[in-house]
């Protein structure tokens, strides 16, 4: 646009996107990537809970960022960090962002990302930015996604490749031990 | 009509209905003898997880199925079986099914019920088909139902007969043992 | 799958995909050709109301379709036909149709469809079966559809070719009568 | 209770059951009698707007609350009353109701009330409390009852004896020129 | 209301607000207040699972309650109870009340109690009545409190001040303990 | 936040805040205030249809805004504009917005909102970013403020005082002519 020719410069402004990322999906690099083009940095924040255990070691999630945002790590859009029993916008304060962005899979999500967007805004006054989720990554969530692999179902296309090869690993490892891993909630309830 | 006279061959096209049934309720019933309507055969397919333990035995979910549905599986036009850790579009294809039946209680259950569709789908193409919950059973669930049974409330119209009388054995027995189980959590919270 | 070789003859079933079709646009093709695979038949059933006009008369609704769906048609698997004034549920019964096939874009549509799936229900016990909508055509309805082309937009691969070629002759001729059609309504709502 | 003996009298409260009530349902009647069995008073309050035409006159839908409510006018737990171009709470405040009563036919209706709701707790205080609707009446309202009715959808059972005859005699009347009344909007959306 | 002088007795009705109060919030607070507008008395009742243990002990949410509610206690409006392992709808019967009331934060939660207040309506009749949340206090739930609080969050004007105090100390107990009370969950959530 | 200090340059990014405007209202400005901290600036675009007729002039309605936005339009955060006639995202292009800003008053605003952001980042990419509305301007649209002022209620709080002016100016006149202005549609739903 001509008329953007003058504006060189804006306000710096940063977001936190954050997750447990226990792994990540695609789903959430889209929501990444998107955020990349409304803020001039994005911090992938890790939260997790030093007393539960998740499927995957914090450091195993980092590394599945780090490999799967390579290029913008390197080129400093993007950065990840992990967070251990910290609230959402006591990390925010931290990193100095404006805003957190999440992604909405349907009125569903909203209901549940609402309380939570108005009480940060109550303790801090950060803003939450909601992004329509792309409808061909609808489906997809680390929970399902998860749920579907322990059970040999084909998860190409929905999760980074390292995430994939370690996922099968998982799978193959659990199946020596009898299913342990994995809760087929979702696809036992009727 | 007369118009259908000529048209005594169709496709031959098999559902499944799946679920934990545990137990089974009339609702469940409701959406079976449905689907019997829309598809020439139904399995009943109850998944479960080996390592987890429901309220009761896979076996005894399969009898309260079987007596049940007792005239429709003599006339061939449902089946029951049970599939341990099992992804349900494997169930799927290898019962031959085409589609999935789901009844809908609200609006509620489709945003939980969506994102397996889409999964599901994508995985093998099965298809999944919702059915409008009958509204005077708009309320129970298998959860609900030995929620209230526990504590006492009467869950007769709910429930299959059979189910009724297992259900009072449980409530018998474990008031002797101080309440142990049934979860409360709905009824507690605020 | 083996089990199936002796299954060859199902019983014969019709359903009905209603709708008023101003213009066909690639979602309904989609739910179309789903529900052509589960049922024998599929009447197309073009709904329209001879007290109200329309953005296009019913005679050029019923072309868009039967070019859209040449192949069902010759096929033998799907049938287009207008009805002026009628209840879907008579419609129903005139075709002989056990079921209403209906697109779910969301737990919005499902909202508005829930009462009527139930009245329908209980005026004549036709069935109404809910398929997800394909979430890349979640955005795409006719109005709009109409709406978006009527001020300029693209809407190229929403709808079949010869609509888009029709929706563009709108557009230029109501450009020489300024804007006279299309609400602008969803556009300027805040 | 023998705890309440000794609380024979308590404060007394009035609402309003607010509509416009063109025509009356079943589903209207059953959420006036379970308001009056919380309150001592309901006020049915047909609210119109002079300059707007229903389908029926106000003093004919007051005729059919009259009838269809005879024993509970008589015993004096119910008053109809009808207003013209007033705000709800301004009747609210005319008649001394400390609430308002409405039935919710599930979560889509709430999205509607609840900012309705919520203004007029902001303009006087006055509540609004609503009642989960009969789940066997979730379908009837009176624009679908209407619309049914006008296109030979026999609505027996979903509203009172006097309406279920004006409501032929209105489509006998219709037959004869042509179909002119009611609108078949639902009916034809895809 | 000079209509009103002459309506001196009204009939005498009790309500009751049930919950687990783990602990009470200002929402809560704000739904009972309201409650005892309506009704004549309001029976705060603590529902609890003695095989199940909170956050706090049921005797410390009972003088949570009886604190914040000292002069609609002492007025006789309000009445505090708990309730081991009961129905909710015999609690009702016990204390003689014709309604339950809730609030309702948003459509999620409708989604969430309308089976419940089905099922209650199936059991014994009564009624369940809906207010809507006071919009300042959407966020406000007992477990988002215990989660921020626990996290270090200033939750000051969410709760009582009895409340504010011993989320405190309990905060101060667990960060000796390494974090050991209170779940991450929706903090983690991506 | 020290880490701060070096990144004094962003980009520079704008966004619109799309709306009819008829007439602005306090929950308008919420959502332009809070889109002026996340981006360097906000184009409020007044959308219109000149073949339709609104109750406010256009001419007027960007003098409302103009108004009450007087402090961020001097700033150069904000800009105010008309567009007769336009798709959104031809108006993003125009003015070179990266994103459409809009708020949400709940779950039901997003069923509506989501298709057409989806739409909107199909035709050409725009972003469309959600920001949880005010709770306490939750029940504050134009329409809603319309109806009750256009009944006589006060929506003092709700609307600039200048958009308050002309209200109660617009119901004096009205009322003269025996109320034709102003739809009285959602107080008279049943």
């Amino acid at each position: 646009m001509g008329q953007n020719s003058q504006e060189s410069d804006g306000e710096w402004r940063r977001c936190v996107c954050p997750g447990s990322y226990d792994p990540v999906t695609n789903g959430h690099l889209d929501i990444i990537g998107r955020a990349a083009q409304l803020f001039d940095e994005v911090v992938v924040a890790v939260l997790h809970n030093p007393a539960k255990r998740g499927t995957f070691e914090v450091e195993e999630r980092l590394d599945f960022l780090r490999v799967a945002l390579g290029d913008q790590l390197a080129s400093g859009q993007v950065r990840v960090q992990a967070f251990a029993g910290r609230l959402l916008v006591d990390v925010c304060r931290e990193v100095g962002a404006v805003a957190v962005v999440k992604g909405l899979r349907g009125t569903g999500d909203l209901g549940y990302e609402l309380p939570m967007a108005l009480m940060n805004r109550h303790l801090t006054g950060v803003e939450t930015v909601f992004l329509a989720a792309d409808p061909a990554l609808e489906h997809v969530s680390s929970s399902l996604v998860k749920e579907v692999a322990a059970y040999g179902g084909d998860v190409t296309g929905l999760v980074p490749d390292l995430v994939l090869r370690r996922l099968l690993e998982l799978r193959n490892r659990s199946q020596g031990s009898q299913g342990s891993h994995g809760s087929q909630g979702s696809q036992e309830e009727g």
